[in-house]
């Protein structure tokens, strides 16, 4: 247990990023620190939560992942650590956790208060640096988790959307954009298992997308539908971007119509 | 042999790269794991394949070179892993590699087939993942080349432009443009040892950039040409953007005019 | 000491950094590079030292600071290496060290001329990677300071604005705007110790920014000043940028005023 991860939406034009990772390397030299991104949009913490879910779980177990996603930093809002079967999960209690928890089997869910592992003085500003980096750190030095602060029994859930069956018609939307402009759906994939093709995605009740396999199966430019890496299923564009030449924003809608079962 | 570097257009405000790393850390926790860059365009297989060949040759020995430049990701296309006297390269056989191949000794060129060495379930969109990260983790544990796959005997070559001599003039073009709005040419700064100066670069048939030994050797805006740290001729512009000022494109016509040597 | 940082403005699209931490790689397997960011704008040798100072403190004792801001690259400018109490620091003599250095009790200060620890052949135009990579590398295998080069007495000291006080009222100015748009001021948070709230901020002479503990503390879109997480004032707007807002820009004029004290 050494693998401690990164999420935040601190970009990489400051030195708040390396201020973490100097702060960790101090506790724990044998640290390997993993960014997964620093891009998550200011304060955005469902695209945070999204994030996060999606990458976690492509780690070897006892991975720390860490998440900086605060806006409400200095506030009330409490800082969590919790413990699943596999990982383990550090960030404020705003919601940026709870998709990732989500998919996990938890173990114990504890709020950090022992200031004996924070870094000192505490800013009212950065607990990326000042808790959560040295809280991760010592964590993966082996301290158990008890020494952190006292168990809790609920932390923040955020209402993500759940996709809505009518009949052989899934209702979803897009939850996020890629850097290739791909519009990733709340759909899962697995339900175009055993179906006919073609199956096919209608976006914001306009854009007709055909299901396919590989992005580029279609003529240039023209959209397309397929079950992203990620299982769940996605808008592209054949040499393009989905976003850019179907106007694509989080939030719109995304209708797949399962052609009739045999 | 534990460095693995990564080259890629996956940007880095998704949770694309941190998936590989994770994945590679779960198979070789002792892997090291280097960025070289994530922000190839979209697509962009020249780019990729130029940034790569520029890059390669500062590593030890052993490293191992990820390139997923992958448009094609999913269709026919194979994933290759080519050891060369030097290094090893994987990636997809759309030519990202070719260029760096051309400076290197190859031993030898696998196509990558064992998909005992895969991650599963292997998506159709998403081979950096689940092809092309664990291939590099398990080679760097040793797994020996003829594991991954059968030998082949060709893989896709870039056309990559070559510069045109007459008497002594050379003409070349721009083939990439830097953070600092340098713009990169084919051409060999060793056309110019040997002879006198001063000679003179003329870019797009219109700017005339004299050669100069490093940056900001001409007065504030004024163009300049130097033979940059990767030994090819490049353009730039004394505190600006040569890119900005001149208008640099890749593709750009750079022609070089040596003065008659003595 | 195994520790280096880089603090560069190559950015992030091309081989640069990458090439260095193949040098570094190369020289000492077990060196762990941290990247402080290699955003600085293009040349800008005041952010960079600022970016510096912040985040070098965070760091363990014996980590290598090197920092590659280096227009004058190539020309008489000295490379130079510094040792203080805590840390070793290395770039160009341009004055980018020396804010860092203005907190840090200096043991000897070096130019660095021996070229038997630069990579060959030493380049026009990438110091990064020819001469600051490899020494820095050099030196976390334990070769000896005076090895590098002779000593010196004096190196490039940055003029940096110092705040100005009349009576209660503190005068300074907008030294740096991080990515969430904050404005950080160059006026030290314990102005403000020991005095009644409210105090409060003047931005280029017009916009009022009441001193908060936290951000978010005011309605949203409203401007506030807080002590940040650097121990320095800065201008906020809760859930918005103050850069945009407020139009801010380095150099902005920021005049704190401190209420009578009991």
């Amino acid at each position: 247990m050494r693998i401690i991860t990164l999420t935040t939406d601190f970009g990489i034009a400051d030195w708040f990023v390396g201020s973490m990772k100097g702060v960790i390397l101090g506790i724990n030299p044998l640290a390997q620190v993993v960014d997964i991104t620093h891009a998550i949009a200011a304060g955005d913490i469902r695209d945070g939560a999204f994030v996060l879910s999606e990458a976690c779980r492509c780690f070897p177990r006892g991975t720390v992942h860490v998440v900086v996603v605060d806006p409400g930093v200095g506030s009330a809002r409490r800082p969590i650590l919790v413990e699943t079967r596999d990982y383990f999960f550090i960030g404020p209690d705003n919601g940026v956790l709870s998709l990732a928890l989500d998919h996990e089997q938890i173990v114990v869910m504890r709020q950090i208060e022992n200031d004996a592992y924070f870094r000192q003085p505490v800013s009212r500003t950065f607990h990326g640096r000042d808790v959560f980096a040295p809280v991760a750190a010592h964590l993966t030095r082996g301290v158990p988790m008890a020494e952190f602060g006292p168990p809790v029994n609920e932390v923040t859930r955020l209402t993500w959307p759940t996709p809505k069956v009518t009949g052989d018609i899934v209702h979803g939307e897009i939850v996020h954009i890629d850097r290739f402009g791909n519009g990733i759906t709340n759909i899962r994939g697995e339900i175009l298992v055993g179906t006919n093709a073609p199956a096919m995605v209608t976006v914001r009740g306009v854009a007709q997308c055909p299901v396919k396999q590989y992005y580029r199966e279609t003529a240039d430019g023209q959209a397309l539908a397929l079950v992203g890496s990620s299982g769940l299923i996605e808008i592209a564009v054949t040499n393009g971007s989905a976003a850019h030449v179907l106007g694509l924003r989080v939030g719109d809608s995304a209708v797949v119509q399962v052609q009739p079962r045999p």
